[in-house]
This record gives structure tokens, sequence and C-alpha cells, in this order.
């Protein structure tokens, strides 16, 4: 079924953990690669920062550039492989480099795709090229080819992913080890899960990035990264945790993107999520994508997020794909086609989570239940807790409720004096 | 990205709930699937038993064919869509002349595969034609995809499987409804949810099917379902299910298939997970789908496994495939190098679980432990349960075992004079 017999040649750019995970593969399973794609599957070049790290593969059968820029563009290079990272700079330049000679490029970019999809979708195109992405978001899940290819007779209605492990690592160990949001952090930190720059994870950009390019490809829209609310989790408490799981929940930086009437909504949040749904019950650094269309409904995807093995295997799979002759759009349809969608702010009515803390006095919680009723807000469930040191833990679980009218309660609630504790409200997301 | 912006014209043969789900999703989608697609996607003609039946789609914009066979070598059809179902008859006959007459071919049919897959991929590579059945397995899940191209670069380790909803429908009931068995067939039955011969569902013979084309393409192997291991839910007692619970297990007709040094293993049969596993949480009519590879590890998939819209979802993956080019080979590879596989039967040593009734005098636990141990087998946990009419229930959890072992040591117990009960083994699928 493939195009041709020639051997696919590939130049690699960034030999970290997955670029020698790819080298790897390619080297132990030639002979697998070959009867799945018909065609022999090898590397011509490398490239990295450091020539002489031992990365347990040997490097001496595949020529050395040190500029990725150049490796882009050698005759021996069908397929550029871009591992580097960071959105500008050489990765950038190697890639339009790299498209503009009409190489197909695979890369696990997230951060470069989330700034310049669109124009790098575009100059693919141009040139014929395929420019393909699985490895960006939730490491080996082949989610991209999912919701490109898969459910692409679907109207995709909403997506919804816990993307990034990291996040997902401290607040299970904040839940199920009792530890400070900072005891997890430096715990996490210590195992190396953190990026350099640690609110890459916990400020919610990396996964901001990954949810940017679902958005994309499941509503057909240019890639819009500064269009995603941003949230991080630095602000959830141990006992935020505790109180939803007393009422039932658990809280997940989660992803959510639908387009709306108002827009294309795209937000990177702590959210909650009832805890005996899929969503709820994954812990650890493992990622899950839900996808929902209008044909399928619901369909749930998870696996590792990172790694050297999970997003090698999600290189090659787009390498295989290559090697196949299966070319598919950037973002599942033409470039020019892609609309530029109004980033509408989370608009849809959603049940809400609040926290806040009232002085001890009697008609308090009357007072808090009276200022959300004043704005509209319906309340759901309501807990108070044992007070400590004079103010009393309570929360409120409302029925779905528009951001607006919950502001207004917010702000009403703060304003009363028997508040103590300047209120904090998390979405909860229906799954 | 596509080939060609000639319009793709399809001839549908069955029009029961899936093929009117395809025919709304052509007709109600056309720009959608064209923006993806790079061209317009049609219908031609169709075929079904009834031409005069109100299917919610009105049929005068197409040819109508009596015969599929007809149907499927028109000059204006380029897919022919095949949605009759059954092993034999009119759906082979039409998918053959389908495919000698060059045309591409979809179907959802797992038993015409089951049976004739091998013959039926070299045929379709003769002549150049795609056999796409995503909607043949796991319904509205993109699992064909993933295994066969998103996973590319992995050696697979396991695949396994809850693929028939309606065994999973009766089992959950049986356990959060309190239910028998047969109480729990009746209320499916009644539902709606059986085959016309319901030991297709409850015998294990469809999701046999499913799993027997999953470990094709995961094991590079020909289709074997005569070396599926089958054996249905009728025995599974409402007993078992509860005592697993209490185990911390739950009871799934659960597919399994991996490659031994003995050979091929594929079996579907009533097993125990953990009940805090993905797949001891699936309740219901619901599918799931777990693949694991050496290099990505574990990747778990989940979604509706039977329906109109998933079913004709799955169907749509694969005309938009074809309709972008993407042309794979039916099992991923060519068919000439699929292997004839040793069927091995599930010899993986494994923990079991075993129940049983014993008299109620002294020291006739200890003689099923010492059965049990003389046979090599080691026991994890015991219980025995209040007696009823004098016999005592008693439940073993072994470690990890053959299934040689497992089977002297319950040869060995049926031959006790206080063993009352014969007793049954399940095997435990740690995953």
């Amino acid at each position: 079924m493939s195009q041709t017999s020639e051997p696919l040649r590939l130049g690699i750019a960034g030999l970290g953990t997955v670029g020698a995970g790819v080298l790897k593969i390619v080297r132990q399973k030639a002979a697998l690669l070959e009867a799945r794609s018909g065609r022999s599957i090898r590397v011509s070049a490398v490239s990295a920062r450091n020539r002489d790290k031992d990365r347990g593969v040997p490097l001496k059968d595949y020529a050395w550039e040190d500029d990725p820029v150049t490796l882009a563009t050698r005759d021996d290079v069908d397929v550029f492989i871009e591992l580097m990272g960071g959105s500008d700079g050489p990765a950038k330049a190697a890639v339009e480099a790299a498209l503009k000679a009409g190489k197909d490029v695979v890369t696990a970019n997230k951060a470069l795709l989330a700034h310049h999809g669109q124009a790098l979708a575009e100059l693919a195109e141009a040139n014929g090229a395929v420019l393909r992405f699985e490895a960006a978001v939730a490491g080996g899940i082949p989610v991209i080819k999912a919701l490109t290819e898969g459910l692409a007779g679907n109207e995709i209605t909403r997506v919804i992913g816990v993307m990034n492990g990291t996040c997902n690592y401290i607040l299970t160990r904040m839940e199920d080890g009792g530890l400070t949001y900072d005891e997890a952090f430096a715990e996490a930190d210590g195992l190396g899960f953190l990026e350099a720059d640690p609110n890459l994870d916990v400020g919610g950009i990396d996964a901001g990035h990954k949810l940017s390019l679902l958005a994309a490809i499941a509503f057909g829209t240019q890639v819009n990264f500064a269009g995603v609310e941003l949230e991080g989790i630095g602000k959830i408490t141990i006992e935020d945790i505790r109180q939803a799981a007393d009422m039932g929940y658990r809280i997940k930086l989660l992803g959510v993107s639908r387009m709306t009437g108002r827009g294309l909504e795209q937000s990177m949040a702590p959210c909650l999520v009832p805890a005996g749904s899929p969503l709820g019950q994954l812990t650890g650094g493992t990622n899950m994508v839900v996808i929902e269309g209008d044909q399928v409904g619901q369909i749930v995807l998870r696996g590792a997020g990172a790694g050297e093995g999970p997003t090698a295997s999600a290189v090659m799979g787009d390498v295989m794909d290559v090697a196949r002759g299966l070319r598919v759009s950037t973002f599942g349809q033409g470039a020019k086609g892609l609309v530029s969608a109004t980033p509408a702010r989370a608009t849809t009515p959603a049940p809400y989570y609040i926290r806040t803390a009232l002085v001890d006095k009697p008609g308090a919680l009357a007072k808090v239940a009276a200022a959300l009723g004043e704005a509209g807000v319906s309340i759901h469930r309501m807990r108070q807790y044992d007070h400590t040191n004079e103010a009393a833990p309570v929360l409120v679980v409302t029925h779905r409720t528009t951001r607006a009218a919950l502001d207004e309660a917010l702000a009403a609630m703060k304003a009363l004096a028997v508040v103590v504790a300047s209120p904090v409200a998390l979405r909860i997301e229906e799954v």
C-alpha cells in the first residue's frame, strides 16, 4: 500500500531522551518498521548541542551537523525531526528551513506550534510538505490522530484534557499524601518532573499550548494560544482538595475547549470533576483526553503523557505515517480554511465550588446565602466546617450559573463583614 | 493535501440504523466533510432488503439496487460500504465483487473479517484496493487506527478489551442491581440489546471476532478466529460477582491476546480485574480497549461500543481516510507478510480465583489447601463464608500459577469428599 519502496531518511535535531529514544527504535526495530510501512527507515544525520554526551546509542553511523538548519535541508534527509524545543530560535528556524525545502517535519514542540502553528501550517502547505506533531500533545496517546482522522465524521462539541502530568502528580500527592502544595511541588522537583521554568508546568502554560492545538483541529480554527484562559494550580490548598473530596469531587488542572455562539472557549484552569468519572480517577502523572462528538458521544483516551518511550512512540507514529504515504493537513484541513475564531471567556453556565470562611456569629451563613441568592446564584449544597481561630470554613456547591452571576456573587460576599477569607471559586466541569 | 478534488462516491449496502446514520452524516455535514477531506463526499446508490421502510432519511436522491453485488460494482461507486452483516452470503459476495473491481471497501462486519480476513486482505491488495473496518471493533472508538497507525512504532505486548457492551451490561446489572444472570439477561433482551442469536453476545463469539482482528494487527498474524479460546458469561453467578467484589475485583468478559514463545494467545472469557483499574471501573454498555506496547506503555481507549452514532462515526472515519488518500494495508502490513501463528492456549502464568463449597466438617479447608499445595498452586488469599445447607462457600485467590498446575489442583479438589460444589476457576488478569 506504500507509495514507494525507497528508504525513508530521517534527520534528527535534538538528542535528549526523546531523540535518543527515536534513534533506538529505528535501530532496534528496523525489520518491524519495514514490514509495517513497506520501506526501510533510516537516520541520515543528527544534530544536538553536545556531540560527546553518552546517550546510550552510538552516533557514528550518522552524519553530524552542528547547525540544525543545515541538517534540516540536507539532500539525504526526507523527514526533519525537531526535538529541540522552544517556541522560537533554532527550532523555528530549522522547521521553517525544512518546510521551505519541501521536507516533511515531525515535531514534539508544543510551544512552537502554539505560537506559530498557523504560519507553519501555511508554509507546509505551500511547499507540499506535511507537518505532524502527535508527540506535542499528551505524550504517547495517539490523540491528534484520533481527533484529526478517526473522528473526522463528527462535529466536535467539547475537548477536555488533563495534559500536564506534573500538575496531576502534585495534586494527587496533596490528596493521597496529605502534602501541602509547597511540599508536593518540592517532591515533584526532586523527582525531576518540573521544567526548568516551573511556571510552564504549574502555571498551566505547557498544558495550555497543548489545548490550543487540540482546539484548532477540533473546531477548524487558527491556533490561538493567546486566547486560552490560563490559571495555574499554585492557589490550590490542601483544604480545597479535602473539601472537594468530601463533596465527591477531585481537583484537576483541566483543559476545556468548546465552540459557542459567543466564540471559542479555551480554558486551562483548576476545575472540579466528579471523583467517580474517568477524569476524577486519573492519578499520578498519567494524561487523559476526552473528546466529545455529535455522533460518537464521548471518547476517553488515557496514557503516559511524557517520558522517553511514550514520546518516542508518538514521534514514530508520525514517521510511520510519512513512510506509508499518509499525508494529512497539519490541523486536519487546508490551512487557509482555518477560521480566526473570536476567543470567548468561559461563559457556558457551570456549577461552581466556592470556598470562604466566616466569623462565628449567628446569621453569618444566612448573609452569604442571601448574597448568592441576590446575584441569582442558586445553592446546590452548602457545608460549614468546625471553626478554627474564630473563623469557620464554609463551602458551597452552586447549581449551574453564569460566570457573570458568579463574579457578582463573589464581589457581594467579599463586601460582607462576616466574610473573613476572600472567597475562592473553582468551576465544576460536568463530565 | 488530498490526492484529488473529484467527489468521492459511495455505495451503501444495508440500511439499518448504522446505514441510515451514515446517510444522515453525509447529507447533513457535507460542508464539514469537504473542508476536512478536500473533496465532496456523496452517495450514488444504496441497497437494502426492504426499499419501503421509513429510515428517517429520504432515499430518492440515490439509485436503488436490489442486489448488493450489482451495487458494489457500479461505475459511479468508488467506495463500497458494507453494513449488511453475516460472515458469508451476500455480504461476502458483495465485498469480494467490490474488491475485484478495484473498489475500496469500508465495512462494520466483524464476522466476515474474522472468518475471511486473510483472503479478503489478499484480494484487496491484489486489486490495489483498501479494506477498512474501524466500525467492526469497539464501535466508535478509533482503536483500529490507533493500533495500526498511531502505535506503529511499538512492538505490541498485549491487547485487552471489553468489547461486548451487552455482556458488560448484564454483568453490571448483576452487580449493581443484585439480579441473577437470568434476570439480567431478560432485562437486556427486553431493551433490545441482544443479537437475534444471543449466543453471539453472551457466548463471547461477537467479542471473539473483534479480538481476532485486533490480534492480527497487533502481532502481524493472519486472522485466526478459530484460535480464540471462547467462554461465555452464562456460568457466572451472582455469588461470583459478590465474592469477587469482596476481594476487590470485578468480573468482565475480557478479551486478551499476547504473543508468547509458545504461540499466539487469544482468549475471550470471564476474568477478574482489579475493581479500581480502568477496566474494573467500566460499567454498563461502554467498551474499552487497552493496548500495551514496549515503547508507549499502556494506552486505554474508552467509548460507546454500539449504536447508530458511534458506529456511523467509525464508518465515516474510514470513508474520510479514503477521501483524503490515506491508504493503509488491511491489517497494517502486506497481507502476504502476515504469519500463520500457532494458537497457544492461555499459558502465561496468572493468578486465579477459585470458588467451591465444602462440607462443614473440621479439617475440610485444610484438605483443599493441601490439594492446591500439592499441585504447586500457592494461595494468596482464602475466605470461607457462612455456610448454607451444610455447605460452606469457599473462595481462593491464588498467586500466579500456570493453567496446567491449576487444572491439576482443580481435579484434585474435585476428588475430595469434603468438596461438595465442583470448583469453578476464573483467571485474574493483571492490568
